[in-house]
């Protein structure tokens, strides 16, 4: 079978190469990467501590450094380059594609990105500045400068023989590109076509028509949807006179989509999504110490209500001991929704024609889960308890918390959407907040004007 | 610029469809969706509620269902070929892909899947058959079996030839494959060498070697894994003689990435991964009643550790008050941790080797902003309630908590995958179950000790 880097090789060779460090044995572990792809080294590097890393990424091969930080993600890339000496930089980025440089080159203090970019020779200096013309996270931040175009009035043989005296196509190379004599892009012209095509055939009678350019201005998740949606391999990168000035590639954008999908899960435990699993415990610590400080804040909220309810609280104790009960369940219940619409809103399925459809099941989900489990915990109070009454107020606040949460549930993220805030990092919280406060409150209230 | 389907459109279009459905415009709508592509059609069913989705399929074209069928979500596709009779089924099944209809034969119950298996005729039959002898979620479950072979002793010019007389390559085809005369493996050409090679060089000189194929019978993620990694466009598939079989190619990839990414998130949240955002409501309410079954044993769980408290709570009622402030933020932290765990195990960055060195960071990132946070709640406990004693105790009941949290977020979602059980479906649940009952037992523990 093929040369497969499987996962568990990924930690066997970790263990090799930290046994290796341990014993001081630099120029095993130096040969050890020298047999390595890029992109393995990449993996090893984001799956070691700190310290490990700095080592190790001493060892690496030069040559191969821009190709290594091509492949490793933000957060770890940041910490690797921000240690480097700006003429090794310079000298780096020659091995990087023109985006990731880009990239790299805007995470840098203002002072040190001007001393690399004096560092580059000319040519690559000018390929730069080209990328950081355009926003990070557009068609035009994540797109190659690297492509074929052809004329469209020239045979294919001509064609054939002209990429035969180019001798070497640019990475990925699954079309070229059609222009006229201004740039303008006319069409796209697939190898495979190319291929099929008789040699007295001219192109533009057998390419396909412009229709699937990107504007260079278009956002990037929505490029990444475009390309998911349409099962595309390479899409040329137009601005907005239609002159062709780049090519994205299926390889960049299933980047964007795993960090779009991983943004959610992330966001929603309030987490940043290029968070470096391996950073250094301060910067872990202050940055997870902010969300900490949003739900204090909630918990409060959630403890103010109870403490209307102290005289309650005082006259029996087993409303306290119940009294977490309601909230959970509306928090779990809510955060079922939430998720799910968070899933639909950014996936594009959930818009304005829907969202009252949506309300609506949301809400009578909650109401049918609120009656279900509404009977089932209100039997357990009645028998553990041997209430009547506190068994029917715990019913009634079950039901109407699991209701009010498939409300909100729907209603928090669409209208954190409206107002620009990303409904992934606020949603959640804000959704369990409603719920805690809700439940607490028809539960307490209900109890001390049945009960006390 | 390009004919672009926006999501803006999506929902614009959603609106048209409607409104025409309503005045029951239905030659209008059925136009509407000829001009439509499968993809985009595909993606307005997904956002239509049930009976909506029902009608519009009836009105788009027979000849084009077994495409829109290809790009269908699978609880969205399971909802449709549920009401098609098996001849319809057998018809719409020749312009699909053979895994998709292996996938939509296996939702089948075991009597239809027969009818429909009939109704086709002997190649196509044959053709699925051979895709159901897979596991779905294999490299096998998700390969074509449509791939162009050569051999290695030819020129590059009877190649060129061969493909021009076929006239027509397989969709996303960016590469040949090299097979001897028992269909083994030997190399692949891309389709860029081959036109850039001189055309009277032998394949066999300019063909890469065959390190790039997967076995038919590698897990699906992990193929996904392969492809992020490697930047793969596509990739053959090879028995376990090193015999060709199939190609993947990225775009089913793209599928699998997300569903993985998207996986964690919807487990996290209780919620099935391909969960339709529209399904009814007692579809929904049944599936979610299970994890709220789970969370009510949780809860009750939390509530006997209340429970064994209820002198103290009888005695002071702002005991009561607080003591979900605790609880709560443990829940939190430990869900961060929790968060980056089970992204770092789906990336395959945590393993045996560095365990114990992120244990012991998260475990020091509790400890710190338990710290933290001990000295502000406490604070604002003394201030709020008039205790000294009640602040300190808080305090210490949220170090403690946070510690712990920091630790279970490492530990229980390692554990949970040692044992083979889904990290991202469990771990949340049985995280806060641990804090809850921590943060509860440690404050109600020590006002019972200190205060009454």
């Amino acid at each position: 079978m093929a040369d497969v880097f499987e996962q568990d090789q990924t930690h066997q060779t970790l263990q090799q190469v930290n046994q290796a460090l341990e014993r001081g044995m630099f120029v095993h572990v130096r040969r050890m990467l020298q047999d390595m792809e890029p992109e393995d080294i990449a993996h090893l590097l984001e799956a070691c501590p700190p310290k490990e890393r700095q080592i190790l990424w001493q060892l690496t091969d030069p040559e191969e450094q821009g190709e290594i930080l091509d492949e490793l993600s933000e957060d770890v890339k940041d910490g690797i380059v921000a240690r480097m000496a700006p003429d090794k930089l310079a000298a780096v980025a020659e091995g990087m594609e023109s985006d990731d440089v880009a990239y790299v080159l805007r995470s840098l203090p203002d002072r040190r990105f001007q001393e690399v970019l004096a560092q580059m020779d000319a040519a690559d200096r000018h390929r730069i500045e080209q990328a950081l013309a355009y926003p990070e996270e557009s068609a035009g931040g994540i797109m190659s400068t690297d492509f074929v175009t052809i004329r469209g009035d020239v045979t294919a043989d001509v064609v054939l023989r002209y990429l035969r005296m180019k001798g070497e196509l640019p990475e990925a190379t699954d079309a070229l590109y059609v222009v006229d004599e201004k740039n303008v892009l006319i069409g796209h012209l697939s190898l495979a076509t190319l291929i099929t095509t008789q040699p007295d055939v001219q192109i533009i009678d057998v390419m396909d028509d412009p229709d699937e350019a990107i504007n260079v201005e278009m956002d990037d998740s929505e490029v990444a949807n475009l390309f998911e949606r349409r099962n595309w391999l390479s899409a040329p990168v137009v601005d907005a006179n239609n002159q062709l000035v780049g090519r994205i590639t299926i390889d960049d954008v299933v980047d964007i989509i795993r960090e779009d999908a991983e943004h959610s899960m992330m966001s929603m435990a309030g987490m940043d999504d290029d968070e470096d699993t391996f950073a250094p415990v301060m910067k872990s610590a202050r940055r997870r110490s902010i969300w900490l400080g949003v739900n204090v804040l909630a918990a409060l909220a959630a403890a103010s209500v109870s403490n209307m309810f102290e005289d309650t609280l005082d006259k029996m104790a087993a409303i306290a001991v119940l009294m977490t009960i309601v909230p959970s369940m509306g928090g779990v219940a809510g955060n079922q929704t939430v998720a799910l619409v968070i899933r639909g809103l950014a996936v594009g399925h959930i818009g304005d024609s829907n969202t009252r459809w949506l309300l609506s099941k949301e809400a009578r989900v909650g109401l049918i889960n609120g009656i279900l489990w509404a009977c089932i915990i209100g039997g357990v109070v009645v028998l553990w308890k041997g209430n009547l009454v506190l068994g029917g107020i715990i019913a009634g606040a079950m039901m109407t918390n699991l209701l009010i949460a498939g409300i909100a549930g729907v209603g928090v993220p669409v209208i954190l959407k409206k107002f620009n805030i990303d409904p992934a990092l606020a949603g959640g919280m804000a959704l369990t907040t409603i719920t805690d406060i809700v439940g607490l409150s028809v539960f307490l209230g209900l109890a001390t004007i049945f009960i006390i």
